[in-house]
Order: C-alpha cells, then structure tokens, then sequence
C-alpha cells in the first residue's frame, strides 16, 4: 500500500482550497519574508562567502529555510507562480553555494564552528538540518521537476552516509526527522544506501552507552549545551529519554520526551518496518501507538508540557497549559499516515484527521499570517498567534503540511484504492496493472458528511473502492449508481465496494453528523465533569466574544441540551458553529458569600465555533471542555 | 458584651465531652511526652542551668511547651487530676528556674545566643514565645488558681514594655500572638501598661521603614535567617506582608502572607478594638474580614498555599494542595470569636462554628494522639496523621482549644445573654447587676438540631436570651414553656427572647437539619462543577474505604440525588453518616479510548462521613467535593 503521491491529486472543495491559496498567497511569501529579516537566509550567504558577517540566531535556523523550500516546492505544483519560482530558484542557489567541498552544509557550523562538527550531535541539530534540507530536495525536485537542491541534498547525505554507520563513526540525531528524510531520498533515487543509512539511525537509537552519552564527556563541546544540558542529565547522570535515545526503538514502550522529536523517530521507523518488515519495530510502534493513545488531546495535540516540550504521563492532559506543539502535531500527521501505509487500518487515519483539523490547523490564523506555537484547549485570554518565532518550526511546518495534503487523501495497493479524507477535488493513478483511474471527489466536508465519488477507469475494471468510516461516524449510508447498498462489506475501519467499475460510477456516501458531546476517559483529571462538542472530524470549542460576559467559567451544557449547526457564511471564512443555551451561575447571586447551597443558574444563548478557529477575533477566553 | 469563661461553664453531652475526655487523658500527656523526649522540657533546665547540654531543636520550640501548659491548665479545671498537676508543677518550676535576672525567659536565647536577644524580631520569635508563656500563666492562674506561672510571665512582660515602645526602642513581634495575651494579661491582672503595650504592637505594625527591614541590615543576625529570609525578601528588597508588616493595620485591606499571624494579630487587634473602641482598626477588621470571607475553605481552613503557610489570592482554594494549617483555623476561631464579641453578629460564629468542627477538629484524630498540620479537602491516598512534628505548634494548640472549649458557647452583657454554640451542659454567671443564673443546654448537637434550654434565675428578671440561628439552619420553630413563639424577634442572627425568666423556664429550639448540597463560588476554579456535602456545621467527605472502587475519582451526585442522615454508633467512635446514591464512570467502558461519546455509568451507593473524622481508618482517599 501506498499513498497516492500529492502530484497526483488535485483539490477542490469550500474548506482546503482558499486554505491552501492562503497558504500560498499569504503564508509562504509571509514566512520567507521572516526568513530574510531574520537572517536566516543571508547566513547562507555568509557561509558560501557571498557576504561578510557573523551568523545569525539559533544555530538551527536553517532548518526553517529548507521547510519553507519545502512548502514552497509543493505550492508551486499546485499554485504555479513563475515569480516565486524565480524567488525559490535564488535561495535554493544560495544555499548551494554555501554547501562545502566534501557536501557539508550547515550556515552555523561552517560560519561558527567549522572544526567542530559532528562533535555534539545530541544537542546541535546537524542531522536534524541535513534531514530538512533532504526533504526540501526531494520535494522541489518532484514538485518542480529540477534537481539542483536534491544534488545538493545527496552530496549531503552521501557524507554523512561516508561519516556514519556500521564500521565508520557513531553518530545519531539529537533531533529526528533526517530518518524519514532518507526514506524519501532513497525512494526518489532508489539508492539504497540512503535506505539503509536510516536504518542505522532508527535501530541504533538507544544503543549504550550512548553516543550523545560519550559526547558529553568532552570538555569543548561546541553549541548550545547550556540550553540543552538540563534534559540530558538527571541528578549529573546521562539520560535519554528527552529524544527518545534512552533505549532501543525496539525496547520502546511509552512516548517519552521531546514530542516533535518522538513523533518524528516513529514516522521514520514506520517507514524503515513497511520497508524491510522488521517485526521488532512494527511490535514496538505498535505499542508506541497504544501508549499515544493515552496521551493524546482531543485535538490531536500531543506532548502537554512546555518543560521538555513533550510527553509527560498517561491521560496527564492539562487544558490552560497544554504545550501541544503544532510541529508535535503535524508529526502525529507524519506517524498515523505511516502506520496506516503499515497496516491498513482506519484509527490511524481517524487521529491524522483530528490532528489536521484541529491541533494543527489552530496553528495558523485565518488569514495565513499568524502563528501558534502551543494550542491550549482553554485559555484566560491573552494568548493571540505571533507572525514569527525565534525558534520557528512551526510556521513552515505547517506551510510544508498543507502543501502536500493531496498526499494523504488516497491510498492504494495493486488491486484496492482507498480514499482517507473527504476532500473534494481528483486523483489519477493507475490500478490493476495498467488502468488509468482517475476519481472525483464532491463534499462539503467536514461541514456536511456527503460526499459523491465518481470512478473513472479508463476502462472498466475490477477493485476495491475502500471507503473510510471515521470514528466520529456512527450512521452511514452508501450508495453505487443511485441504488443504496443494504450491508456493505467493512473491514477495518473501512467500506469495501469490490466491483467492476466503470467510468462514470457514481459512489454516494451520506455520513450522519450530529453534535456530539464528548466526555474524557476519567482519568483525564481537568476534565472531570466535563464534556466537549464535536461534528464530524471539528472539534468546537466556546470563546467569550460569542458568549455572554462571564459564561466562560461557568457554562454548563444540560443533560438534555439542543445544541444545533447552523453555517454561517460570515463568520471566520465560514463556519458551521453550533447554537443551543447553556446554563450559568448568576455570580451575582452570590454577593459576598463564597458556599450557596441553592444557586441560581441562568439560561444563556450559547454559541461553540470550530476550535482550529479560535483567537482570530482578539486574545479572549477559551474553552473546549465545559460543565 | 463578653464571653461566660470557660470556668463558669461545664460541658456533658455526646459529642464533646468524650473529645474533651479523649484531650485530657490521651491527647495532654502524649503531648507532654513528646516535649519530653524531643528535648523541649529540658531546653528549660538547661537554661535554668539545672542540666548540661545544648538547645534541641528549633528555636520556638518553647511555645509548645507554654501552650500545652495552658491546655493542661484548662484541663485541670475541667478534668481536676491530682497526679497531673504534679507534673505540670514541675514543668512549670523548670521554666521558672529558666527565667533570668532582669526577667527575660526564652530558652534558645539563653542557651545559644545569649548577646544577640530582640536582634532579629522579625525571625526569631522572641515575643510570639513571650506571648504564650503570658498565655500559659493566665491560664494557670484562671483553671488552677495558682500564680506562680503569672508571676513569672507578668516580670517578663515587664521587661518586654520596659524595652518597646514610644520614647524605647523600635520592637515588633515577627510572628504575632503576644498581642492578644497582653490582653489577657491586662485583664486577670488589672494592669494597663499590658493593654497599652499590646496596642502599641497593634498599631505600630507596618511603620516605614520598618524595624524588620532595619533588622536585615545586621551582618550579624542572629538564628534562623536563612529559612525565613525569602519570606521577607523580593528581589532583593524588603517586603513585609508575609507577617502583616506591610502596611498599617488601618491600611490594611487583604488577608496577606503566613495565616497563623495574620489571625493571631486580627485576634489581637480585634480585643484592642474592644478596648479602645478604635473605629479605624474596627473598620479595618471589618475589611479583612469581608476579604478572609473569599479566602476561606468551607472546611473554616485558611491559608492555601504551602509557600508561605499562607493567603494567596481570593478565590484561589485548591483542594488537593490545601495547607489550611490546623493552627490557621484555630487562630481564625480566636479572631471570629472577638469579632462576634465587638459586634455581636452571629456570622462570626458561623465561621467559628464551622471551623471548630471541621477544619480545627480534622487537626487530631479519634484516639487523640495523630495530629494533621495541614487539612487538605481532597486527597489522593498517603495522608495520615503525624504523632509529632519537629515544628509542633499545631498539636498543643488544638489541645489547648479543646480545654478552653467553654469559653465560646456563651456571651453575656448586662441585660442580654447569647447562646453561640450548641453544646450540652451548663453555664453559671450574674445578670441584670446582682442576679445569679444558671442555664442548662440539653441537645445531641451536632447529630440532631434540637436543643433544650432550661433558665434558672436564682429570681424572677428580665433579660434577652438570644440564641443564634446557625447560617447553615433555614427553618426552625421555638418555644417558650411548651408554647411556640409564632414570629419570634431575631436581630444579627440571633432569635432575642425578651422577656422575665423564671426558674424552670424551657426553650426548645428545634432547627431542621437537612442534608444540603453547597456550591462554590465560580470564581473558586477548583470546584467547578463540583458540590460538597453539608448537614448541620458538619461538612462530609468520601473516602475510598466506604465508597467502591474506582468511585473516588469520579463519584457524581445526580441531580435529584436523595441522600439520607443515618447515625453508625459503631463507625468513627459514633457519627452521622450521609447514604444515598451516586454515579461513577465504568472505566471499563473506555477500554483503550481517551474519548468517548457516551459513557456508560453506573449507579453505586455512596457513603459520606464527616471530614473531621477523615484518616482515622488508614491512609486512602478522600474528597469533599464531588461532581
């Protein structure tokens, strides 16, 4: 199984498409903009010797420029542009010519500390760099066609391939993400060796003693040890948990430390076990999986705390101080859809939905401009989206995440074709040997659960259409050609039509979408007591601008509560938000007293938006999870 | 107005009089017999140079000893018990010894830093270990006639108003409670420099720049500044309201800083007020006290947070982390009782009463010889009572509340006599100039809300029996001689019964006592969306040992919960329990899931006891507030 490649997919619907234009319109010259005020794109020149100065920022701020190479390759695909094409093509020059001679590039080291390489790679980011310039490589050179960035980014790994590995020099990444990095590399030049140089990196991960262990011991340690020292050591003893380095993969059992880190680790590893089978890590992310599970945000955020901006314990899932990174989110995005390719089965795609559609989409404003950092799911007002960060990762990510959402809408094997996410537009792709397939997708999801499919072989033939059940969905009806099929076949998570088809089948899915309300298993301490309004894939949350002054601590939703849709075109770029009343204390009531045995409660009109929407009105109150 | 003293008052009923049994034979000599072994006592004799050795332990350790001398003085008087006074004469004899020539006494001076007296007033204690010797010997002299201890705390306190004050030198105490002994002092000795002196610690308190501050700039300061020091200390500068000494006590608005002080100097600012008639320190009382009304647990706890042993803000009242000293209540008692006697108000005997039966009496365990320090309201499992803690304060101060419990039932003015508390037994005094009255007090309070007062003039007189209707009673009937009074006069919350009294005369008061669900303010976030249990001035609590499992977590009461009083002579050495049924979550149901739409719940039955007799059977959980 694989996923139908985003070039291969176009998009077309009321919600993704004026995102992804913003996204191309707004959000990326936006971020390249912040790339070159900050520095971040002349430290290139520097390094290559086209301009004097000393480097600029923290010493991973490349990484933010190849994201954004990334994202921008993936729009120019979608959304040509010859101008930005030509803006694209300067940097990605840049950045060549500041690679060395024996295919070393990194802006930091090379203007910094350039004997000093390779020598602290838990904390300093080099692999972590290389892995986004690879991406940012193979991206441009699918999307674009041309190869300049990809050379670039194989004379890269073909040194750390010559540096690293079995017989040469140990060495890991503090930070992941090069793992997945070379899976794409090898896939796009079918070396192997790329292959095999992120199995190294996935199965050696734990080894001990460890080599960011080792490295600690030199007294000259380049970078930034002092920010990092502290989730390194504990009580002066080397520890490994912050990036996963703390065991094997293999021995693996919670989802500890760094989130962004742990997220990208598995995604790699899912890749290296549905390319070489390896059980011990199919075993072990499945546990992994298992363990999210329990430390997962009804967003779709993970890691809840700022302290190691990560994982903590099971169902321990604050609601003000949520972390839930969005780059934490956009790699939960990265592991499902590679443990669904792994496995087939529809929760993981039902998690990479949530995360989509509310923990990462959150991440950005409206308006394509504004970004957050951390998503809380309640919050006392003055938390409002920044146009930057110093530590940027997020703003590009989530640039590079849209950019290639055609990638994770189909999916297919030989003889199966599988549609994951309701997103209207097309597909092409070829299915039993050599039919060319192309399908139609009409919804208007996630705001109404129809969706019509139309399957256009070139000429008619046998396949399983596997339609996706999302777990949000409990009543369905489907439909061939107008005639409604009584029991389908279902088989994980999923509808099987196995059929001939032939061009112009019609294929309609009518998914009922009520409001749900959603409880948190008891453990969830801060939200005991509470419930939380969901439709379809949208989590909703109450924000005070909608509510009356002072519902925000108090709201409680009635046993019995209507709470209805109603779209409302005008609001937040359209959105379907949820109307009913609410019951409030009448604080009022309580005068000075601070216990009441018989308190008043008052009726309000209550009103709950999708929570991606949140703080696009002003730094107001929040809440997700109410009385 | 002023209290009927604990003298003039006998206690027989089911309730206390075992408590006060329990105090007297268990709690008492357990108490002298830590002071004993962990050095305390002989601290004296070494002072008095009647043994070698060092100080042992912390340099306030001799508050503990004056404070169970006055709770075994009381006792004598309550409990008259030859042997015993034995051995408190000797207790007392060793610390007479200790006294020094020009009156000084305070054993961790004399025996470690004999130059360096009243150089760190802010820290060390000095006068807060001077107040309850003071305490200690008024006592002494009241329960046992004897004025041996007097004597020795009167030359003390001689030497202390012969040091501080107007035209003397700049002397405050760091830890208040000499304030309100210097009136007590005054009182039993008719001495009014005592008065004055007290005044002039009331009211100088807060001077700029203050005598704390000016302290801090001895390079040399004696005791105990690096345990205390951050407490008056932000950024470097001096900052005074962790003991009140920020501000005036005019000008004070909020309850700050370490709760013990804060009510020890309301407590003394309150008999001052009495005295003096002050209406600004009169109108201050009035502020703090409508403040403490927001910082205030429904248990009568004070004093939130751990930090400080202390007042954080208003509202903020988490249950989990709740210091709520046992002292803190004690010393909100002492301050409710002379807020009640300067306005005759029954509210603050609302708060006292609610505090003298749950968040004081929670201090101690059933067989009186466990002792809790903090009082939190909910408690995930590992808390039990200590038989001692190094700092010891709260042991001997809820002995010595139990011993003088006599002096809050009743208060009398020339024409009027009040009946605060409901507690069986009976009361002597004169009224109307020259008549002798005796009541008597027949109830099975707090059990049962009827009482029976029986009023024997000595002659037929006139005079208003006021009975207070507890603020947790909303219904109730009385009758005179058997007839019902159909709309009885009531002012301040107090039914007032004007009328000429006979010998004989019966009251019966009979207020419902129903089992009421209390709400929180909404502004206290922890109780959001929970209720707590009150029946009477008893609040309840769950604890896991009658609940089933899993129930604690998540144990809800429906809304039309009917929960039933049944009284378990067997349970907790008797008490009420609340029976009814709640709801909880089957965890199971979630099975792996975090969310889930529609959980299951079951209905178990539930079983609430009183919070005062929480971890007497074992270290489990507890709540007070449920969903």
């Amino acid at each position: 199984m694989k996923a139908i490649p985003f070039t291969n997919v176009t998009i077309n619907d009321r919600f993704w498409s004026p995102r992804l234009m913003t996204n191309s319109e707004k959000t990326i010259p936006h971020e390249l903009e912040q790339c070159r005020i900050t520095g971040r794109i002349s430290n290139f020149a520097k390094a290559a010797g086209l301009m004097d100065g000393n480097f600029e920022g923290i010493f991973f701020n490349d990484s933010d420029v190849h994201k954004l190479i990334e994202a921008a390759s993936y729009t120019l695909h979608t959304h040509p542009n010859p101008e930005w094409e030509e803006k694209l093509n300067e940097v990605i020059d840049t950045i060549a010519n500041s690679q060395q001679e024996d295919g070393y590039l990194n802006s930091y080291f090379t203007l910094v500390e350039p004997e000093k390489r390779w020598q602290n790679l838990g904390m300093m980011h080099e692999l972590y760099c290389a892995g986004h310039l690879i991406e940012a490589g193979v991206a441009h050179y699918q999307a674009a066609g041309k190869d300049k960035l990809l050379q670039v980014a194989c004379r890269f790994a073909d040194l750390i391939d010559n540096t690293f590995g079995p017989g040469k020099r140990d060495g890991l990444p503090g930070h992941q993400g090069i793992e997945l990095a070379l899976v794409k590399l090898a896939r796009v030049t079918s070396e192997k060796r790329y292959m095999a140089l992120s199995e190294y990196f996935v199965t050696t991960r734990g080894q001990s003693p460890h080599v960011f262990e080792k490295e600690l011991q030199n007294p000259d340690l380049p970078g930034g040890l002092g920010a990092y020292q502290h989730h390194y050591t504990r009580d002066g003893k080397y520890e490994g948990t912050y990036s996963q380095a703390h065991l094997p993969l293999k021995d693996q059992k919670e989802c500890v430390g760094h989130a962004v880190r742990a997220m990208y680790l598995y995604a790699g590893a899912a890749d290296i076990a549905n390319e070489t089978g390896d059980d011990e890590i199919k075993g072990a992310l499945h546990t992994l999986w298992q363990n999210v599970e329990k430390r997962l945000y009804i967003t779709g955020g993970v890691g809840p705390s700022g302290h190691n901006e990560g994982f903590t314990q099971d169902y321990e899932l604050p609601n003000f101080s949520a972390y839930a990174e969005t780059c934490a989110s956009i790699g939960l995005i990265f592991w499902a859809h590679r443990m669904f390719l792994l496995n087939g089965v529809s929760r993981y795609m039902d998690v990479l939905e949530t995360a989509l559609y509310n923990g990462a989409l959150s991440g950005v404003s409206l308006d394509g401009t504004g970004f957050f950092y951390q998503n809380p799911l309640a919050s006392r007002g003055g938390r409002e989206r920044s146009p930057w960060f110093g530590c940027a990762c997020c703003p590009p990510n989530i640039a590079r995440l849209f950019g290639s959402l055609g990638e994770y809408i189909y999916a297919q094997s030989e003889d199966d074709i599988w549609v994951n996410l309701y997103v209207g537009g097309s597909a092409s792709t070829t299915i039993t040997s050599d039919i060319s397939l192309k399908l139609t997708q009409k919804t208007d999801y996630p705001w109404s659960g129809d969706v019509e499919i139309t399957v256009m072989p070139d000429k008619p033939t046998s396949f399983t259409l596997n339609l996706r059940i999302p777990g949000w969905c409990k009543e369905y009806t489907i439909s061939v050609n107008g005639e409604e099929l009584s029991n389908p076949a279902t088989s994980l998570g999923y509808i099987n039509i196995q059929r001939q088809w032939k061009s112009g089948d019609v294929v309609d899915l009518k998914m009922d979408m009520p409001v749900d309300r959603i409880y948190a298993h008891p453990h969830v301490r801060d939200n005991l007591g509470r419930s939380a309004l969901q439709r379809g894939p949208l989590l909703y949350c109450f924000e005070d601008i909608d509510n009356s002054q002072g519902a925000f601590e108090t709201l409680s939703l009635s046993d019995n509560a209507t709470i209805n849709p109603v779209y409302n075109s005008d609001l937040l770029n359209g959105v379907t938000i949820l109307k009913g009343t609410g019951l409030v204390y009448d604080v009022s009531d309580w005068d000075n007293q601070l216990y009441l045995s018989k308190p008043n409660t008052n009726k309000i009109d209550i009103t709950a938006i999708p929570y991606y929407a949140w703080s696009n009105r002003g730094a107001g109150q929040m809440a997700v999870w109410v009385l």
